[in-house]
This record gives C-alpha cells, structure tokens and sequence, in this order.
C-alpha cells in the first residue's frame, strides 16, 4: 500500500516531469533497462551518436582511408575543433578551447603556464578539499616554480588574500574546482574570479564537476586559465580527453611546458627549434588519442540546440526534488550537498557512517551511485537523462535499503582498494 | 612485355614470399583493396580483432555496464596490463611497462624521473637529428632542472662522453631514438646504452620506430628508462596511448613529475598527500583514453605467438628487397637508409629534390607512402601485413612516376602545411 506522502511525492514527480518535458534528453543516449544511473558525475552515460561515430572511425577512417585522415577526416585540426565545439557549453568564444590529454597533464600545463604569466608571483593558493588530484599536481608545480601553496577553501579566500596583502606577498593564481567533488557544494567561479584579480592573481578552474552541467561562462567572467574532463557531464567515455581554455588575452604569452610538434607554429617543417603556433594551437602537446576524441566529439552532439542554462534549470529541479524526496522517505537523512539552489552543484550527497554499504545495496537495487570516502553516498544527476520519477525510485530504494539494513551486508564490510 | 631484369625481381618476389610464407600475417588485419599500404611507421594498419573490441568497449562496457566496467571490465587495470602485454615485445619482464599518456608526456616524465635518478648530473646528451619533439621536451626539462643540452649524434658518442669526461662534466643521461625517423637509421641500443653507462649515465630510449618491428630486448640490455608511441609498428590506432619503460631497478626511486590520483599507493583513501604506488604503477598520470586503450590492447592480438624477431627477419628481407628492387628499376636512386642489415630499420628512405611530388604520385597510384622534408620519400615497411610482391609493385610505381614525370604535376608545387 502506498502512503499518502508517498502518492504526494509521485504526484509531485509526474508534474515535474511534465513541466520539463523540453529537457528531457533521454532519446539523445543508450541506457541499459532497469537501471536508474546516478553515477554520470563520474562517468557519463553513452550519448546515441557515439557507437555508429566511433565504428566509422574504426572501419573508415582508420582502416580504409588510413594515413590520410589526417587531412581528409581533419584528424589533425579534431583537438581544436572539438574545443569549438564544445566552446559555447562552457561560454568560451571560439578558439580558446582545446580537448586531448589527461585533466592530469592540462593542469600541470596551465599551472606552469600561470607561472609564466605572473613572473613576480609567490603564492598559489589551493583549496584543501579539492580532488586530490590537483592537490598533486599543485604542490607538484608549485615545487618546480618556486611558489608556497596556501591552502584556503574558497568561502575563506577573502580573509586569505587580505592576510597575503598585509604581509607583501604576491598571489600568483589562485586555484580552485568549480564544484566540490565529495560534497557537490558549487563555488561562486564569478566572486571568487573577480576577487582572485582584485589581488593580481590569476584564476585558474577545474571544472570537471560542472562543464556540462552548470553555465561556466568563462568569457563573461574573464577567467583565465581552466580545465576539465570529457567524461562526466560531457558524455565523452571513459577516460576522455580532457581540455584546456587559455582566454585569448593570455595566449601570445601562455608558454607551453609540454610541448611537442602539434603545438609547433609550422609543425612539417621538423625544425630543432620549438617554434610556438598562434592561439590555442601553442597548447597542443601530442598527439591525441582519435578513437577517444573522436567519441567525445560525438558526445557533444547531445548539446546542440540545447542551452546550458536548460540543463541547469532541469538539474536544479531534479536534485532539489531527490533531495527532498529523501528527507520526506528517510526523515534525518544527513547531507553533505547544499540545500540553497545558488551553493548546489549537480548531486545530492548523502552523509551516512555506512555509507559503502548503502551504495553497493543500492547497486544491487539498479541504482547506481559511488561512495566517496568515508562517509558520503554521491548521487550524480545528469539532468538530461534522468527524471524526477526516477529520482523518487531512487528515493524508495534507499529507503527500503535502510529499512531492510541490506547495506549492513557482510559483503559489505571490506572495501576493495580499487572502486 | 616485361622486361628480363623486371621477370627476375617477379620471381624472386615470389620465391620469399613462399620463403617468409610463415611471418605473412596479413589475415590479422583489414587492409583496403588496392592499396600498397608503406606508411605503418606513421599509423599502423588495422588489425582485424579491433573493430569487435572497440565496438564491445562502447556498447557493451561503457553503454550497458557504465561506471562498473572500471572493475569488472578491469579498466583500472588496463594500463599496467597491456603494459604486460606489449612487454614482452620489448623484451621486457613484466612490471615494467605501463600505457597511456602520449609520447611527448612519457619522454617529459622520464627525463625528469632521470634527473631525480641523477642528481649530481649535469649534462643531458641528445641526438640533434632527433625528431623535433624530442628535441623540444629534452630542452624544456633541461631548463627545468638545470642540465645543459649537449648534440651529440649517436655515432659520434664515444668522443662526446670522452670530451665531457675530460671536462669532468657528469653527464645525467643518453636519451636517442633506437631508429631515425628521416633515415631509418637504426642506431646500436647495446653499445650505445653500455657506453652511456660507463659514463655514468642513465639510457634513456625512444622507441617509437622500433617498438613491434625490431628486437629491442629492454631487459637484456640494461636500458634503463625508454618509451615510445602505439600508433606505429604496434598498430593501436591513431593516436594510440605510448607507452612507457621503467626498469625494475629504478622503481622506487622513480619520482613522477605529473602524479595523479591514478599512480597513488591507495588512489581510493583520496589523500591530500600523494604516496606513489609500489611498480610501475607509480608512473601512472591521469586516465587513460580508455577507447584508444582498448583498441591498442586488441592490436596487440597480432603479437599472440609472435616473436618480434620473425618480424624483424621478414622486414629485414622485404626492406633489402625493396632498395634491390629500386636500384634496379630506377638506376641512380639516393637512399637515406642504409643498405647494411644491422644499420636498416624498418623502412627505406629515398633521397630525392621532387620527394614530395613524387609522394603524392605514388599515393595517387595506391601507393602510400610519406613525405619528410625537405627531400625524404619515405616508404615504411611493416613485415606483418606486406609481401615482397607488393614491394615489387611499390618499386614499379616509383619507376613509372618518374619515367612519366607525374611528380611534376603543378598541383604538388605547393606543400600544404598540414600533412
């Protein structure tokens, strides 16, 4: 029998979705039956366009037209091209956005790159609850360069650099991701960037939890060096290439800590001396992985005709619709992710003591979530694949998870090093 | 009516082909009608088992098994594993081999590792007919860590590490290419790497064009750090994923320049402090493509009960059979490659002013070769997938595009800068 607050939660979704039927992009992607996917956070679902792209990159271009799909499949020209493309998605005006390599390298490269560009520079700031990740590569970098790391969450930047001022020291960049990876807590990129140059420093992005999801607008809020992957929001498949936005200001001065002939300004002439190429091109390391590139170019055929700002507003309404459907079903439900539409990212995360077990019983149920060490159940929203109906699904599993104590499963209790 | 001297090359096209009949392993690949396909030093062919297996990593693992396939599928795994795949075509033991990343970031990353492993070095030896990336990542790192950059061509080793030594200069590491890209020059890894190494130094080899067409016995030979592309003689796909070579000895004091979560001792403790993996694992970076990884991995079903030196004696034939045949036919030729077995790599070079209209005449006949200026037709030859007959075919063509002067087509006049 359903109850009553269960019907009004049903009700609630069906117009829910009715009201966002515009946004609803499921006929854009292959999903398994039986499946609601909360996991697209960390790896995408396949976008319908990509396996007939990826096959015809194989068969065709590959193997029948070989060498020469450099130039008549543009092969050559695809890292920059694919960066046009997916350009408008992160508010970028053309020619500022490049795809290949790993988020690894490209913020090894814009960190260096930042360096370059702020000579006087001591100081990169850092948040210490990023992705672990940049925390590396930061301290990495900063070693090489001469620069302190000071940590400093982003709510905390104002006092950090009024403190850094006082003292004399020039901030070099200040270094932030866009949305928190364990909490789903979003960060004011527009505040925290104008901030970061009222302090003559150099605001540098990773936006792997919000290009593809949440308006970045790098143009309108002059952001000038940024980076992400291509296989979360953007659907690209696994271990896409991940890309690198220079602001066009910046790019006669972006000196390339990796370079390589594909960034060379005339890279056929084979010349010993490294030669940078205008624009964007400079930032070019080696040569791209296609078959990837290739899938996540495809991928980005799921935004076209579709704003940014539509996937926002249908995230927004889906995850504060989880979210509520979870403190209604499992009343003292504890959250990492913000309440307030304005802090929230495209989660919902869960705070639970047994939070490993919840997400493997819920796998078990099709629902499928990650666990984030050590407490947090992170339920990705993909907005344009998902629906409020699914959301109350998963809602009622987690409740019947609990209730049943499926999560207190002893198979459960040892964690794999490796998931 | 054919000419005598043309029928005794016909036979004796036919007489090795019968002869290597047991190293044709063209029904490994998909090869287009027609075409004389002499560019697999630039992108390998296609081998037959890749389309099912890209086709099943999209469809079946990314699409249906999502964010799971990183463990049922063993994506976590997969560069280390196709490490241990490739390694025994490298002469390697396993543990020792690692893919994903590109070329250019694998020779950054080694360099640095070396300079770590030799800290009181002061000089970085390199070839100045490198190819230009390599020449572009060994002056960036020298930079980075203060080594001054010293030319040397391979031959001229003996007298360079004599001079610095001489000088008392340490010299931190010999980093050469095993064959030159213009030339086909393969240089002697051996001596090369035993002479660096009574000097103190560290080898450090790219083996992008010998990895999969010639013996390159990593183990047996001392080499201390090499990497190399998997687009070329491994047949893994435009753009394949390089791979990279860290001996065994040199593991626990390799420091990673570029280090991720993925090369973490306990990646899933999300650390803010980065503790390398134990092995190879350490010198992971970031995710790996995994598409153009799996795809490199199912190539490398080519090499199931293949030893490297089968391939090397059939090259070694079809690429002396191909100068015999071009000395024949076109009486004058210049080659850049050399005649002698042990100094030939896998393709053969000529020397011509009109080499890249002649390029384009031959490619208009089926016939795809490539093009390094300023005056190198270079015909690459990969044993698995070509027969000498075809070579004949590939030297009758060059005859005749001469004979006719098809080279001097107006349309070839002008180089485009991308190709």
């Amino acid at each position: 029998m359903t109850s009553t607050r269960e019907q009004d939660l049903a009700d609630r979704a069906r117009a829910l979705d009715a009201a966002h039927a515009a946004t609803d992009l499921r006929d854009r992607f292959v999903l398994p039956a039986g499946v609601i996917y909360l996991d697209g956070n960390s790896l995408g679902a396949l976008p319908a366009s990509v396996p007939a792209a990826v096959a015809d990159a194989v068969a065709r271009q590959w193997g029948t037209d070989l060498i020469a799909s450099w130039n008549s499949h543009g092969w050559w020209q695809a890292p920059e091209r694919t960066g046009d493309r997916l350009a408008p998605v992160l508010g970028a005006a053309a020619g500022q956005v490049l795809v290949g390599e790993s988020t690894t390298v490209r913020l090894h490269q814009v960190l260096h790159a930042a360096a370059g560009l702020r000579p006087d520079g001591r100081v990169l700031v850092v948040d210490p609850g990023a992705f672990p990740t940049d925390l590396y590569v930061s301290a990495g970098v900063a070693e090489q360069v001469g620069w302190r790391v000071v940590e400093s969450a982003p709510d905390r930047l104002p006092d950090t650099l009024a403190a850094l001022a006082a003292d004399g020291v020039p901030v070099a960049a200040v270094s932030y991701s866009h949305v928190d990876f364990r909490t789903g807590r979003l960060w004011d990129l527009p505040g925290l960037t104008r901030m970061t140059h009222e302090a003559g420093a150099l605001a540098v992005w990773d936006l792997c939890h919000s290009a593809g999801a949440i308006p970045v607008d790098l143009d309108a809020n002059d952001v000038d060096l940024a980076v992400g992957c291509g296989y979360k929001f953007l659907n690209g498949g696994p271990g896409a290439p991940a890309f690198v936005y220079v602001a066009h200001r910046h790019q006669d001065s972006f000196v390339n800590v990796l370079p390589g002939w594909h960034g060379h300004a005339e890279p056929f002439a084979m010349s010993a001396q490294y030669s940078p190429a205008p624009g964007i091109v400079r930032a070019r390391v080696g040569s791209p992985p296609l078959l990837s590139l290739l899938a996540l170019d495809a991928a980005l055929d799921v935004f076209d005709g579709v704003d940014v700002r539509a996937v926002r507003a249908r995230s927004l309404s889906l995850t504060a619709y989880l979210r509520t459907a979870i403190e209604v079903l499992v009343p003292g439900t504890a959250f990492a992710s913000p309440a307030a539409d304005e802090l929230r990212g495209s989660q919902v995360s869960v705070v639970h003591p047994e939070a490993y077990g919840i997400v493997q019983a819920l796998i078990a149920r099709g629902v499928i979530g990650d666990f984030r060490t050590p407490d947090v159940v992170r339920l990705g929203v993909a907005a344009p694949y998902l629906t409020h109906a699914q959301l109350l699904a998963a809602a009622l599993a987690l409740r019947d998870v609990l209730a049943a104590g499926e999560h207190l499963d002893p198979a459960y209790a040892e964690r794999p090093t490796v998931t």
